[in-house]
């Protein structure tokens, strides 16, 4: 897939996260799309991903769910913003509360789709909702309160 | 450390669960003790945990808020029913929903101490709150509702 991730933009030094950092050799590694209005990501958990035999552990679906909502938080607040994804300064967020209800255990077989609304945006918080299916079968919805890293959290060289 | 955790009384054909699993390679194997009315686990995070530079990924967090709590939550419905853990037929629980809120970023360099109180038990049902510390430090909070898996997923063999 040629088409660049909202992680794709992430600042390099902060782009070593478990779940969603480009340079992290060891994580998850998760990619996250605009499907119109609505923010993607597909996972395809490993084997070792189980919780009860045969289904996803739900720590793997609530660090899903957690850095795909803190993504789709940047992405957001970028458009809402009228700015171009990855223009400087960088807006990165960090999830101040997460909520899953675990409605149906997840096959593992997989994919795994997120699918994501973002329900508020009001200054530093942005609120992102999400769906988690698999083959169609809504197995969990999660709810992330995802709040804006100070700018001054970033190296001076990246505030241009 | 001789003592048993929570997780060793596990039927094996439901150890293999990615955070609490002693029969998962891959995964956290986190073990859970009582420490009297509360429980206890102690986790070391490696380097690769990471979130923003230096502190532990939120994902992390929430996966052992979720296995520990799913531990204390069949460790205690034991201890409610009179009945010594492990004894058959086996208790086990999964996460129905979890609530975390970080409160301060989470230094990676550990030892990463959650500390659980049981706060309804009801039924299938059994609600564990959690307090996540790093040297004294309060990080993040924690609520699952757990529920008690049906008896029949278990195979007949140990139902003895």
């Amino acid at each position: 897939m040629t088409q660049k991730a909202f992680q794709d933009y992430y600042d390099e030094d902060v782009s070593h996260c478990y779940g969603c950092g480009r340079l992290n050799n060891h994580g998850l590694r998760i990619r996250s799309f605009w499907d119109n209005d609505q923010a993607v990501c597909i996972y395809y958990p490993n084997p070792y991903h189980s919780a009860i035999p045969g289904y996803v552990y739900g720590g793997l679906i609530a660090s899903l769910i957690d850095c795909h909502s803190t993504g789709t938080a940047a992405a957001a607040k970028y458009r809402h913003e009228g700015r171009e994804i990855g223009t400087k300064p960088s807006l990165r967020f960090l999830t101040a509360s997460i909520n899953v209800d675990f409605l149906k255990p997840a096959p593992i077989k997989g994919p795994l789709e997120l699918r994501s609304t973002v329900t508020e945006i009001k200054g530093r918080k942005v609120v992102v909702e999400t769906q988690l299916t698999v083959d169609g079968l809504l197995c969990a919805k999660g709810k992330v309160v995802a709040v804006q890293v100070p700018e001054h959290f970033f190296n001076n060289k990246d505030q241009k």
